[in-house]
């Protein structure tokens, strides 16, 4: 976990999923419409794209001890063979959030907005993983990947509909959601 | 503050800097010699270079509401008319180390080895910026760039003597040293 992994989000004309829908969700800032994706680790993507996304595996910001044993204990790896359906959701935070210490994001984030607890509710069912992209110099901060069966689509969309809800997402001034299957 | 700054501190025979020592201080990795360096900000570092080193600004970590007030009201800006010496610091820290969870970090790194603390002691003689490297792919997790005047140099070594003696620096496995002059 500690290695940092360096992903390429590729929408283009090939790939192991296809591209279901793409929606802008906050803010005007949308992708492209493509068929398909492809998911690259630690090597640089090749060939045209319609468009491609580039973020970081990273160490845990604001997990506590206590918390990632909760988390461990019950989440499980991507590429189950049973979740078929995924999705990849894009976001930015605006400057404001950047600038509150540390502190304040965990209150934020965590005791007033529940995100990481909220999360652990669609545990096992949801897989996910966070990558980083602000220091990339990418046009969102964070991209989220999402791996489910089918059959969990109902609360996935739940998970979503929370997080977008909360203290921590008035933040957020772009957002895509990205839908999945293969 | 919020936008990250792209640096690249690129070593060669021309820049402002004058390199005066390079120095490996933890591990065996250092850097070839060269006689200037010239450090660039948001630009793609163009031309021949012994070496250069990458790394972009973000969002605090680690400092508290309370650690960012008694900081602000006393740091001084990079760029003062005497703080004719400098220091860039890169150092790597382990796995184990960027496996802990938040809160263990910041215990190591504050309640344990006093990090923001000792660096408060020595506020505003010396300005500091610290820079990202982990999430870039480059050979270190951090760039500190230090800038003082002449007579500041022992209370800056002072700094260094007592950083490098913390809990904190038992997760350090690489660091270099390097020192300058303009």
């Amino acid at each position: 976990m500690a290695r940092p992994i360096f992903v390429t989000f590729a929408a283009g004309s090939t790939g192991p999923w296809t591209i279901d829908s793409i929606t802008p969700v906050v803010g005007s800032w949308t992708l492209a419409e493509a068929s398909h994706l492809a998911v690259f680790e630690n090597v640089r993507a090749s060939g045209a794209a319609a468009w491609a996304l580039r973020g970081v595996t990273s160490n845990e910001r604001y997990v506590t001890t206590s918390e990632r044993a909760a988390l461990t204990a019950v989440q499980e790896d991507l590429g189950r063979p049973e979740a078929t359906s995924a999705a990849l959701i894009p976001i930015r935070k605006t400057d404001a959030w950047w600038d509150l210490p540390q502190d304040t994001r965990r209150a934020i984030l965590e005791e007033r907005s529940h995100h990481i607890a909220t999360g652990l509710d669609y545990l096992p069912a949801i897989a996910r993983r966070l990558h980083h992209s602000r220091e990339l110099a990418e046009p969102f901060d964070f991209l989220t990947w999402f791996e489910f069966a089918p059959s969990a689509t109902a609360d996935f969309d739940s998970l979503l509909t929370r997080l977008r809800a909360t203290e921590e997402w008035t933040y957020v001034d772009r957002e895509v959601d990205i839908r999945l299957s293969r």
